[in-house]
């Protein structure tokens, strides 16, 4: 709590916070048996997400004041293994792409990316040290890359997404931010409920990693691309079987399908707000939805399909593979407080997007840094429900690039 | 508003209702230019789904006066095309199998299934042309089986479910009730935005249906099975060209699959319902959820693998077919109360649970009747995402076969 105190006028990283209530929680927790796993364990929740005894606004002034019924899924889960809500982290206007001011704690002139900007934030600032996210594009991966920390995006629907507000049930992702791989899957684990990880086991050989460009290489900047790279031989010195994947050329239509699903259903599942507080948009998001509209239902059943396709040639791309590794983001976050970047400057959640589509497994670990000495992330990829291999594999990547 | 006033006190439909409200909606609708396809028409909302101008309960006194912030994704989508929102129909507990003691039109002393009890009894009384459903297990096809009205269950996630109250992600399923397949589906058209259909077309041969007594059809009481059986022949006399389909023995898993799944997720979607109001859960309720707190995540991880597996086999099932032919329920609504039939006489969701989780669009068309002169439904149930031919066969069944 002082940390926050000290901290938040310049990083901006809570929706609402009450440090009474907070401490309250905490003591109630320590009179109490153990409940589980997360016994006592602040946990950031991003406001996007349902809490009842908090309110929740979206990131947005449609919902000033808005308190919920009840507690979203993914906060229940976690109070029922201990865990005390610390307060409601910044999200941008409803998990899009229009900023809501909270600030990289690396370089507070610099973003720390979005939508999940708040509990990104806080978790880098060592002002809580696990924080629930959400990504439906890149809103999960690119903060964790931004700020240095680490982020874990879980094959899709294993968090149950319920109390959270929706966009698009496709590609909405509830996911955790951390600074270790072991403390972020904790959450996991005590919500999923895989066995415990043994994070400290030494393998013989190292995993297998596939070193993947992805279709958006294109838009790595230099000293991403440099980084990453050079990382494959780091990583093979480190004990790793590092080979390099070539996907089949169908791989290029995800970011596409992937655009078209999100307008298609971000455009139905926000009707009432389109059609009732249009005046309360952002300029930005009213322009989205404007896009949005356009995107005929022939678009959108070619985009699940092409989604399916892309699902289907995961089982040979992963044959030989434990995990692939894959940028984070394009490179360091940019200066500015746009929650994504500078206008234009980049494909919308490059780097991100694609698994969030492909709903595979994939973490962020804090292991580059940039040109203005911010960090960098690398992406570890798993299969999809697999993701405790794509725990440890991730774990083994941050300790042998760092 | 008259056909309610006489006859809700018998039949119980309807959870919440203000006449003047409606009204005052109607007439604001006459007094503007066309919005769009549904300019006018009223449509009732099963209880389940939020509205922001009328209390949503979710059938538990945990939610007593509760009044949503948003209209559901659905409720706007139809508003938007000018339809008039009647009330909220009553919906069992939590969309589960806990009654709330509407009446089946047809004999008031018969269940009219649940979940979506209100809703179906609406629309099969006459007091609304079109009514909102759900259906996880089996909510919203019995109800149109024991009502004798047209259920429309579209693919999965073709219409949103945001702002419908969650239990299992991978199930949850929202639909349509009407008296006819077009009604129906004009609000599949109006809000998934397909093509106007031609309804009236005399196509020179018939549809082509394979009749499939499905992996239940022990469960099937002796006059469902003739029914079923019979109309093999009166849909070829109509022109049908009729085959019979024998589904690979993987198919017989699904129903356990589907149980293992909604179990699994909707113990953790109701994870606040559970850990804060269980005093206020029925005893069926809390029964079923401390059965879903034993579902291992190896049997639901296997339970997913199993859908997949099966889903994969439907393009090979349908390679010559344009439909098929199921019954919709086990046979005509059993006496008493009890939303679902007599404890124990039967399986849970029988007839209507596989096509959930194996997100098929299907129809059930009021076809039969049982030895107590009550209706009994068959289900045409169309590839995924193929929602248009679904219907049109639909509707060539129902009127083949009346």
């Amino acid at each position: 709590m002082n940390r926050i105190a000290e901290r938040e006028g310049d990083v901006r990283a809570w929706a609402w916070l009450d440090p009474e209530q907070a401490i309250a929680e905490a003591r109630a927790r320590d009179r109490e048996p153990r409940r589980g796993l997360l016994h006592g364990l602040p946990v950031g929740v991003k406001d996007i997400i349902d809490t009842a005894d908090m309110p929740t606004e979206y990131g947005t002034p449609i919902y000033k004041g808005h308190r919920p019924r009840w507690d979203a899924a993914c906060v229940s889960g976690v109070r029922e293994q201990g865990a005390v809500v610390l307060g409601k982290a910044v999200t941008t206007e409803l998990a899009n792409t229009h900023p809501a001011g909270t600030r990289n704690p690396h370089n507070l002139n610099h973003t720390p990316g979005g939508s999940s900007s708040g509990p990104a934030a806080a978790v880098a600032d060592f002002m809580v040290p696990l924080a629930f996210g959400t990504q439906t594009g890149g809103s999960l991966i690119r903060p964790a890359s931004y700020c240095g920390i680490v982020g874990y995006k879980p094959t899709h629907n294993f968090i149950s997404t319920a109390g959270a507000k929706a966009l698009s049930a496709s590609l909405d992702t509830i996911g955790v931010y951390g600074r270790t791989v072991p403390d972020a899957a904790l959450i996991g684990r005590a919500l999923i409920g895989y066995e415990a990880l043994n994070f400290d086991a030494k393998p013989g050989a190292g995993p297998r990693i596939g070193m993947y460009r992805t279709p958006q290489w294109s838009l790595a900047e230099p000293p991403m691309a440099a980084a990453f790279e050079e990382s494959a031989g780091r990583l093979e010195r480190a004990g790793a079987r590092v080979t390099h994947v070539d996907a089949p050329p169908l791989m290029d239509e995800i970011i596409g399908a992937a655009d078209v699903i999100n307008d298609y259903e971000t455009y139905r599942t926000l009707a009432y707000e389109r059609m009732h507080h249009a005046e309360l948009l952002s300029t930005t998001m009213t322009a989205k939805l404007k896009k949005a509209a356009g995107v005929t239902r022939e678009r959108y059943l070619a985009a699940l399909e092409t989604a399916r396709r892309c699902r289907a040639l995961l089982d040979e791309i992963f044959a030989d593979l434990d995990v692939m590794l894959a940028p984070s983001a394009t490179g360091e976050a940019p200066a500015g407080l746009t929650a994504i970047g500078p206008k234009g400057s980049l494909g919308p959640a490059a780097f991100q997007q694609m698994w969030t589509l492909l709903h595979t497994p994939t973490v962020s670990v804090p292991v580059f840094t940039g040109p203005n000495g911010l960090p960098m992330g690398a992406q570890v990829i798993g299969p999809c429900e697999q993701d405790e291999r794509a725990l440890l594999c991730a774990h083994w990547v941050h300790q042998a690039l760092t």
